[in-house]
């Protein structure tokens, strides 16, 4: 079995049938093509940018990611492509690609990835980004790496705690209302173990292993599957118990019983 | 083309984006990954029990289906890996399995398949399920299965008629409002045949092949395409018509013409 | 890369489950399976006719593409299967591949494709169209192809302009709200210049190369990827802003500086 092709993923906010010619020209390549996911919230980088972190290392080596959430299409941003841990990632210029890049490798290469004026001024993901990818996935990088280059960076740094408080923001919202931040679960539990509290917007909430430990409706923090800080309700949207949308920064203090 | 690989399939209630993470882990098998369903209503068993009942028969021998639905995540249920029919099943152990494996063969065989505590509490179907499936898939079903066990089961017997009276349930509502109970289309046809009338809770209804066979907008009993007595209106919801939801029971009524 | 197996796609309207039956139909006949789209409106002909032939062009030689969008199902009609620049379409004779079939192939070839009475009423898509399009994946289109036929066609030619007016219909509205007309851009491009105005059921909007060229919320026209003429807002609904509903007759007035 070792011998399969890796596949190339897609993962976008096209959520309409616009994917599946990207799935075409993937497969037109030879490559078998695997969704990520669809519904990524419209032109939200940073949450493209959590799920192609959280995900992308469960694939094997040789796997082409290939990410269209690009507010900029039709302007003169890049496509890079990415050398990481044995995979590649293939997307705009907009930091997408940066945070699964330092999760898979610590010292990830970026590359310009030059492309021709293509066929649409509105749908790279079919005639930039997928045929980019495809033929990194059956030629190898070299077909369409350029020079090496720095990233554009998505502005923040991974938030921590400074006396006891943490400025987090809202990464993802998933559909069960589950709250992620952005902050590392192993800050928080640097601090306080689980059974402790956590006060998340002025509010204490119980900090727990899983959603179990509270009653039904119950508001609890957690750290998720993803490593992440996560606020969360048992059977409930912890986003509605707290009031929070994507996007929305909270204050996380973590008080250690020695202050 | 008789020599391609089988697939695993991924049978979950997750809607999100987190079932990416369990196609990396089966395509790191080198494993062909299929998608059945991940809108399973979440935490409902009964509903995906009998998706994958209706579904499996349909996949080539060697397939191995994946099954997270998984109300007891993070407590100690076991894992199970099942051989039938030439196929393979794995999932928790809370009655998910049975149904499917039933229908595949008439003595399929439920193993126990035991596993190291996971890196995540709450995400076994990418630190248990997944990595199962695709083993038994790349590797045989001996490598992960344990000890012959007995299965726990879905509470309830399939239906059946005493009296003119059977008492069945709602086990899915699709999305065009249709509600398929647990009651066999054969179970009725042994008692009426198409063109009579069957009664669901109190209320008479044409009991029909196709749904062309009544006025747009009318309710109508019929065997849907998975052999299961559904309640329907043609081009309208036959769940609004009878105020039915899934889980709900429903007295049907077929009275044959000797009484 | 280039000898492996070329994919049959599935196009549906179905939405739901249902569809894992067709993907486990064509993974029995060895055959790879790649999704085009399932959320086509129900029994929207049009709409699916316009997604086939907006996606099929980037696809391998070779690719089966299985479209089951069919009011008909239990009634008498054909099934087809279509040898088109190519590639291979396979579904109802209701006018759904008809359109593809001709941007693929200058003539392509019809075939009836005669079927026994499948097991169910209901289900042609998994007991009929899967099936045949498997076989055509592996067998060759030789293995289902009855005699040359003409294929029923949708009623309407693609519109034209006639005194500086043409009536388009919607054929699809995607998920941002922009309205897809059956007018062709060409049509559009032959009378006036992007950076002009084109006037749609009475009201001047700019026509446009990139929605990026007007203020957030304003509505343009432009040519969509798929080459068609369509009517969007920037980061809105261009549907809600000129209230059009998939179906919709629009008449379009592009006014040439000579008249």
């Amino acid at each position: 079995m070792s011998q399969s092709q890796p596949p190339v993923t897609l993962l976008t906010d096209f959520d309409d049938f616009y994917v599946a010619a990207m799935r075409g020209v993937v497969a037109s390549h030879g490559v078998p093509v695997v969704d990520v996911f669809h519904r990524v919230p419209p032109q939200d980088v940073r949450a493209a940018a959590f799920v192609l972190r959280n995900v992308a290392p469960y694939f094997p080596g040789g796997t082409v990611h290939c990410v269209v959430v690009d507010p900029g299409v039709g302007t003169e941003r890049r496509s890079l492509v990415v050398e990481a841990g044995g995979q590649y990632l293939v997307g705009p210029d907009n930091g997408v690609l940066v945070p699964a890049a330092h999760h898979l490798d610590d010292d990830p290469t970026f590359y310009d990835a030059p492309y021709d004026d293509p066929e649409s001024h509105t749908f790279h993901g079919r005639d930039v980004f997928a045929p980019q990818a495809a033929r990194v996935a059956a030629e190898g990088v070299d077909a369409v790496a350029g020079d090496r280059v720095e990233p554009e960076a998505l502005e923040d740094e991974p938030p921590a705690f400074d006396e006891g408080e943490a400025h987090a923001t809202v990464v993802y919202l998933d559909r069960f209302g589950n709250a992620v931040t952005d902050l590392g679960g192993d800050e928080v539990l640097a601090r306080i173990d689980y059974g402790e509290e956590v006060v998340v917007d002025g509010r204490p909430l119980p900090f727990e292993r899983t959603y179990a430990a509270v009653e039904r409706g119950e508001p609890l923090a957690l750290v998720g599957s993803h490593g992440n800080f996560e606020i969360a309700a048992r059977e409930e949207s912890g986003a509605d118990a707290l009031g929070l949308s994507s996007g929305d920064d909270v204050t996380v203090r973590a008080e250690t019983k020695d202050g």
